[in-house]
């Protein structure tokens, strides 16, 4: 076997490795190599070849050589040769059965994107309406950013994120959310899961108190990582943090319990700040969807009550895009050097070209705007909801319909499972309530599905209403 | 202490919230709440607070109460009226003293930017010249991205990374590299580090064999998650892959070692692949910066020669930018699920947006165009690193110039420290040969310098060279 690439072939557009090797003179050489290329799978069909002149220039060998060795693929069905399109790599031409090398590529199938092919109405939470991303403004904040960026924004960056973005973020979160966010508190991340992970290493030690439903892809990411977490019961008012034990830390999602969608009541509110400064607790806040609220009563984030003692996690993944990956930290400020460490000395997850327009897409009011879109649009689909429930199925309670992307439905016992079922029968993905239980959890079980409404795009709502409301047991 | 947000403002470009409670009429609590925001720095100076109408709205107050409010906090200065540009908080304002509450935010001071002061004469490896950057042709690509994704681009991806970019990569790595790349075992990351950290739960277990020199980051990552790295042996042939012992893995750099910067031997190449086979081992290529190859013998892709013992991992961060945070693994098919189970069932680190992007800049030619000029522009950087060397310091060897951003420079036993001293008092920042060793390499140490030319400014370069050559021993 020999690994000598002897020579290449660059052009503009181009860069082309081949063996120059083995008997016969080095037309034959040239013809093999790139039959072997070819044969191989390693020159993909439809490829373009480089001119002969940079080839031969580049290989050291005359331009007729080149033109020759062309000419044989050619002839011999390797290689196309069009006027005004070059010369390139014949389509269909694949590996001759039996004739693979041993070290020819092995064909891997093709894995299928995980909603590639998804369900007829997807009314499954998490994702915001895709159809509604705002290409036009964000592609003007990302030439704005590109535009203006100091040379040293394609360097190496500041692992607590660009501080364009985070100056931006902290006027935002200070007037839309109530967070006290200085820029110097605040680190950029990838999004929940991420902020997380740069918080288990030294700042989550020991159990982790959680509310009694909740995600159940970040348990088993904390359970992965050792991390016991612990259920607090649930009631109308949040979670019953009087029930805080041992723990040193608390997860909440305070603006809207997910899934099953109020928001901690003021006193819990007051408690659960109290309970932290008195037994030295850190309370990790998810605001995950806090922007969409539709009642009068706007829920300010629990961290503008202590700064010091609230972890302020959000991101753009409900509000903009979760193809962004970009979300924000807001933290006290004895930790910030501990995330910092264990984010590393460079940024090396955001990019930094998004994180800059994403500062110019919050500083233009871009963003404003279309959360207030999105509200407004969101706020008519619950809408839909409500009206399709009452008119089709009035003995379905809905609840949490306050705020956030999704709502709970309450079904009669044991009826969860099958409707389930016979929604996905009708085409219509959705979660039932208990895959969202902590496994611990002593609250009581209810039947319920978690509706995600933002889902679907804007004109396929109807059809996925009309789907559930029909998988819906019978009053 | 009371959190009840009582009421929102919401307008065309800005939400704010606001509580409105305690004694007096809704005009006097209004001005109270607007002025604490204010003076808590809740409202930053100089944001724009929502039109008379609007806020009026939003609260359920009429026009004039919030007109009088406005006027009332003018007339005490927290906010500025101006014609055309509505009201505003005013500039200067801050906390009086002693009046700070005991939950108003307490400034924490901004952390500089790593870089952002950095030495005069940066000849530090690991950066590609951050200031040619090519702004126009990545614009145009992330242009055409943005308009031509499907919708779906926009919501949770795949986590193997978009099929557009694993295509284009599987062509271009073909073509490049010799990487023997279908699409289906590629999967995007974003970079060398986050490679490693998704391939060391499932992938990487037990010691891994590393060269003797490398970078220390890689070192203590492994390290921090428990992997011993057992330090092989460098000659000019590169690694003494001969000497793997029990080891089932071993990370090689085989195009460029790094840093001492000579390729890896055929016979060594051959050697470790046999290695791998009998052993049922695995060999992981950092090919870091495998494009940029000066002389007439480009080394192509270990991985070439064996697609079921290889990893083959690369980025843009050399090529590009390391601003962007795109990087790939090409892994043997067996690997594919562990990694990607390890990565999550969705796309959680690199933007879609962005690899989209990289998609084009491929497809489109950019990228060759891009690597084909910088190529040009190390070479000649290379150049006058080598013929000022001739001039200034004929004594001083200067080793693995065939390719890369980097080369050795050896010096007299015993003066790498005081060189690299003397460099700084100059103001280069340039790193000594030792901080690359591994603690328990058995090879000889010699002492050299670590030059990056690809660092500073084309028109700071000079100056650079000018400065390193006065920090050199004398001869």
């Amino acid at each position: 076997m020999t690994d000598s690439w002897v020579n290449s072939a660059e052009r503009i557009g181009a860069d082309l490795h081949l063996e120059l090797s083995g008997p016969g003179g080095r037309r034959a050489a040239l013809t093999r190599a790139l039959r072997e290329a070819v044969r191989s799978g390693r020159l993909a069909p439809d490829t373009r070849l480089p001119p002969y002149r940079s080839l031969a220039a580049d290989l050291g060998v005359a331009r007729n050589t080149v033109a020759d060795a062309y000419a044989e693929l050619v002839a011999e069905g390797w290689l196309t040769a069009r006027q005004g399109s070059g010369t390139r790599v014949a389509a269909g031409v694949t590996p001759p059965p039996g004739g693979r090398r041993r070290d020819a590529p092995v064909p891997v199938p093709e894995k299928p994107a995980s909603r590639a092919r998804g369900p007829r109405h997807d009314l499954r939470q998490g994702t915001p309406d895709v159809s509604s991303f705002p290409r036009a403004a964000w592609l003007a904040s990302y030439r704005r950013a590109l535009q203006q960026a100091s040379n040293e924004a394609f360097g190496p960056g500041d692992p607590a994120g660009r501080i364009e973005l985070r100056e931006a973020l902290a006027e935002y979160l200070a007037r839309a959310r109530g967070v006290r966010a200085e820029p110097g508190r605040i680190v950029i991340c990838s999004g929940f899961a991420h902020a997380l992970r740069l918080l288990l290493p030294q700042v989550l030690r020991g159990p982790l108190a959680v509310e009694s439903y909740g995600l159940g892809f970040h348990r088993e990411l904390l359970a992965a990582a050792s991390v016991r977490t612990v259920p607090l019961p649930l009631d109308e008012d949040g979670a019953q943090v009087c029930g805080l034990g041992r723990e040193r830390a608390v997860l909440l999602t305070p603006a809207h319990q997910f899934p099953t969608g109020g928001p901690l009541h003021a006193e819990r509110r007051a408690a659960v700040i109290d309970w932290a400064r008195a037994r030295d607790g850190v309370i990790l806040e998810d605001d995950y969807d806090g922007e969409f609220r539709y009642d009068r009563r706007p829920v300010g984030a629990l961290q503008g009550l202590d700064a010091e003692r609230v972890v302020h996690i959000g991101s753009v993944s409900k509000s903009l895009s979760p193809a962004l990956r970009l979300g924000w930290m807001v933290l006290p400020e004895r930790y910030v050097d501990a995330v910092l460490d264990v984010k590393g000395e460079r940024e090396a997850w955001a990019s930094a070209l998004e994180q800059l327009a994403l500062a110019d897409f919050i500083d233009s009011g871009s963003y404003d705007r279309h959360v207030r879109r999105m509200r407004q649009r969101y706020r008519g689909r619950r809408d839909r909801l409500v009206a399709a429930l009452a008119e089709r199925a009035p003995h379905v309670a809905v609840t949490g319909i306050a705020a956030g992307l999704h709502a709970v439905l309450r079904l009669p016992p044991g009826t969860e499972g099958p409707t389930v079922r016979e929604a996905a029968r009708r085409g219509v993905a959705l979660d039932g309530l208990a895959g969202f239980r902590h496994p611990e959890a002593v609250t009581s079980a209810p039947d319920g599905l978690v509706v995600g409404y933002a889902t679907p795009a804007e004109h396929a709502y109807g059809a996925a209403l009309e789907a559930l409301c029909g998988a819906l047991p019978p009053g």
